[in-house]
């Protein structure tokens, strides 16, 4: 499989694993990488000689058969009206965001009638960001959920699918709100909640915590500017997931004061068989089980 | 350094992982084993071929200078009442127990005028249980929390601090109710709340779920018996630390449907910053950073 002349704006953890893994798997013709500051282009160029590196977005996605928006969700609408006149027709444009419905929005009618679109968000990435830790295996095994709506071409869609799947992705198809609603439970609630659990613990006790305190909140050495703005525009859906999640919550610790451990018990069991359930279907959940 | 002979009872993680590293460092004449099922001994005996196994605890404590605690919280009370008449006055006993105020209220009282006592943490282990998965580095960095009280001899406390030392461990000394608290902080909530993360998504998202889940949870993989006992035995301190944790939870959500972000944003930034020390400080935050 070849894609052509693939155009990846924004060379961060995300973008990086896309075009160390299409060089990997000699996926392009051609890599074109644009980043805002050329002071990022020699890094890339050391463990990717072969890609073109550009400041200039329009220069970027000219002769792109794929361009995919790499950059934090609230600049992506202003980088996409500098470039859309500049792409070809047939070129499919998609993204790498963490909130669909909002991108959607806001992309797709930047683009109408200029290039295909479809947003995508691949289920991959991790605490640290930037280049340095991209890899080309980023993608194996992750979901990548696309995420069509009425006004998608189907070739865009099929396009996405082939692009993500060539990576060693799993690809989901939903809709914008679908994708919205399941990121809340399975990745913005549990960053919030990694926070938290973070900002809970005193400074005395600090010393004492071992590899369950490391792992549980492992996300919330996240950039807190990026995950601002990435709850922010999910908190619709974060709110809705939020309230029942409180709710329990408050369920369990009043069934701490009283004479029955069964709810305990049995909520430890349901997490448990649920969790082992992922393991067993979920490849990314096989990976460090 | 050497530690003589040294009885453990129960050959799980933890137990195990203490055998392995004793026979590694060469740190003990002898390493004695006790387990309730013989069945346990040929996978025991294959890694250490130089231990004693045995299923009577009287004997496994008759000869030892030190002796490891390493069953189950509930389980302790009874096993030492069975072999309390049989130890050397001269021995050291100490546990690996999640729990130190009732391990302490429970245990120090059989001990008393026939042994030296001193209840132990180490903050180490895993999701995954038994003997399978232990290994001699398990200790490596992690801190060791000593619980002495008022009555526990000034020697219980030095010889306990050399033994973990040894192993490896960073011994901090706390008394059981600093413990109870700060684990309570660092241990017990994250995996209350790791299990609510899991039980709060449904069946339709789970596919879609990577990496920042699969980390948040890890623990919600341990076994719900041996947790719903750790849970239910340090209830009191949970139910302080929840309370303040779920009042927060409130908050953040409702500053969710306002205008401001701010607060979502001194958050993240709080917990990044705070993290941040815990990597540079805590080993076992640098050990998978």
């Amino acid at each position: 499989m070849n894609f052509g002349t693939v155009a990846i704006l924004g060379p961060g953890i995300v973008g990086g694993s896309i075009a160390l893994a299409l060089a990997k798997g000699n996926l392009a013709d051609k890599i074109v990488i644009y980043a805002r500051r050329e002071a990022a282009f020699p890094e890339i160029k050391a463990k990717l000689p072969q890609a073109e590196c550009t400041a200039d977005v329009k220069l970027a996605v000219r002769d792109a058969n794929i361009v995919i928006l790499c950059v934090p969700i609230e600049k992506m609408a202003k980088l996409v009206a500098e470039f859309a006149d500049s792409l070809k027709p047939t070129a499919l444009v998609t993204d790498v965001g963490s909130v669909k419905g909002n991108v959607e929005k806001e992309i797709a009618p930047l683009l109408a009638g200029k290039a295909l679109w479809i947003g995508s968000h691949p289920m991959a990435g991790s605490e640290q960001a930037g280049f340095a830790v991209a890899h080309a295996d980023l993608f194996e095994g992750a979901a990548i959920i696309i995420t069509p709506t009425r006004r998608t071409q189907h070739d865009a869609e099929r396009r996405a699918e082939d692009f993500w799947r060539a990576l060693g992705g799993r690809v989901l198809v939903h809709e914008p709100i679908w994708h919205d609603l399941a990121v809340a439970q399975v990745s913005h609630i549990p960053h919030l909640i990694a926070a938290e659990l973070i900002k809970n613990v005193s400074k005395k006790s600090m010393d004492a915590a071992g590899p369950g305190l490391r792992d549980t909140t492992r996300v919330a050495s996240g950039s807190p500017e990026l995950w601002t703005e990435i709850i922010w525009a999910n908190r619709e859906a974060i709110q809705a997931a939020l309230v029942p999640f409180i709710q329990e919550l408050q369920g369990i610790q009043e069934s701490l004061s009283g004479a029955d451990k069964s709810r305990l018990r049995d909520t430890l069991q349901y997490a448990h068989d649920l969790r082992a359930q992922m393991i067993a279907t979920n490849p990314i959940f096989k990976k460090h089980k």
